[in-house]
């Protein structure tokens, strides 16, 4: 198992070859490769191939997984930045989609990745019930009552005020669902996944995801518009309700600490349970890389 | 097996019971039903349960895999209606997802109801195998290289000068493809599905598809906009490619009987090699529809 830098150039050569398949017009493929292949920090990918090496996953399954689980990622990125939604002209330091491209085209590219995620995991060396079971995991995680769901309910509370129990729950559709779903998907992966490894995952993965968007709220107001490669203060600017605002700057930065605290105590369980230290150490590592990042 | 009318009813049901599931936000849900079960032929549907039981499938198996192309159906045609994409505010009628909602409902109750379909079938009775075959079916049907793609095509086209060969290769991609997924999915919900029979249903599913398209782009002409439920001649004001335009109105018409002979003859091996005449059967009144419909 490698490090997290050749597990993100191993995400992106897998990537890249899906991307190549044959048939899709150019413009198309064009602007799905633009939002896939832009870098990026990798972090469901990476969760996928610790998570998985962690419960014993051969590697090469993780592959279908990861990438499966970035196209929809990109695919969410696409459709959240358009103007009837967060209208957002900028993405990592880039033009997002729809000024690159168009419209039209953003939205087309959002819809064909979502597809190829499920074509991804279909066509995969996973098992038949493997690949099951993991096709079942994303949609769950990705659909009306996880990833689009939250957003639903992140597009309505602009107009709304939500307590610190609703705005957990928004982020653990929006953002906790897909967060998860990378990290128990990938442990799917593996000929068979123990119950009390599969809980303490879970547990990781919760921590683990709502730290990411409570530390996403302190950047955005902390750092500089250069560090996030998008304009700071663009989530009040934009009236949505953030941890900062709820709790305050410093209670917020407690209860990152609580919640990544929390999620390597999770690790401990799995630690004691696992053939492959190293799939949770890069568990450890990613959730400190969370906690400790800039942008 | 029932008739037309009966099947309409029956994957009106099973989708409602699907869109009924627990934790989707109340407006997303809203959204979601109001383009899913707001009548329209349902024809996708149909092929499935008359291309399944001339395969000799279950009934019960024959509902996930209807309901599926349904929602693949139904998320095409808000996000197609977009302003960005045909910009078309009506549809069977009725005020179109953004104009009833809003753009940002829209997309994510296309994005959602596109995930609805993988769930659907992953959570399905069908085998582990069929699942997977029918899910890969789906969204290599629905994806870049089909339907997506063929937006794609249809989008840029109205900038530029398509051949017959390329137009018929653009509706190939934008509808043929999904007709084909509801006739072959339909089919593999069977035990066993024979190589002749196969390619019999794919020619069919091939000439009914492109049939249609015909027919559409007759019908954008000659149909009032009470008929159509959406604006007449509205494909010619949007500058799109279409088959009177290309060949004539007359010619147009023969080609439209040519593709329907050639459906009903791809049947004949069907009818001789099925044990439920009753599906072939269905599989002829469905084609008869298509080419004699005014709306």
């Amino acid at each position: 198992m490698s490090k997290l830098t050749d597990l993100q150039a191993r995400i992106e050569a897998v990537l890249a070859e899906h991307l190549s398949r044959p048939g899709i017009p150019d413009r198309l493929r064009a602007a799905m490769k633009y939002s896939t292949l832009s870098g990026g920090k990798r972090i469901r990918a990476i969760l996928v191939y610790a998570a998985g090496t962690a419960a014993s996953a051969k590697i090469e399954r993780l592959d279908a997984v990861a990438a499966a689980i970035e196209c929809v990622h990109a695919y969410s990125l696409i459709h959240d930045d358009l103007p009837a939604m967060d209208d957002d002209d900028l993405r990592r330091g880039q033009p997002t989609s729809h000024i690159q491209f168009d419209e039209a085209t953003a939205i087309l590219a959002g819809d064909a990745l979502q597809t190829l995620a499920f074509e991804i995991l279909a066509e995969s060396e996973l098992s038949d019930q493997q690949a099951r079971q993991i096709t079942l995991l994303l949609a769950r995680s990705a659909g009306a009552a996880g990833m689009v769901g939250g957003q639903m309910i992140d597009i309505l509370a602009t107009e709304q005020e939500l307590n610190q129990l609703e705005l957990e729950n928004m982020h653990r559709c929006k953002t906790g669902a897909l967060i998860n779903a990378a990290v128990i998907g990938g442990a799917l992966c593996a000929d068979s996944l123990d119950e009390r490894v599969r809980t303490a995952l879970e547990k990781y993965a919760a921590n683990l995801g709502l730290a990411f968007q409570v530390i996403d709220d302190i950047l955005d107001i902390e750092s500089t518009t250069e560090q996030l490669g998008k304009p700071n203060g663009s989530d009040t600017a934009a009236g949505k309700v953030t941890f900062p605002q709820l709790l305050g700057l410093t209670e917020s930065k407690q209860f990152a600490q609580k919640l990544y605290h929390d999620a390597m105590e999770s690790l401990q369980l799995i630690g004691d349970n696992t053939e492959s230290p190293i799939g949770v150490r890069l568990l450890s590592d990613i959730a400190e890389r969370v906690v400790t990042r800039t942008h």
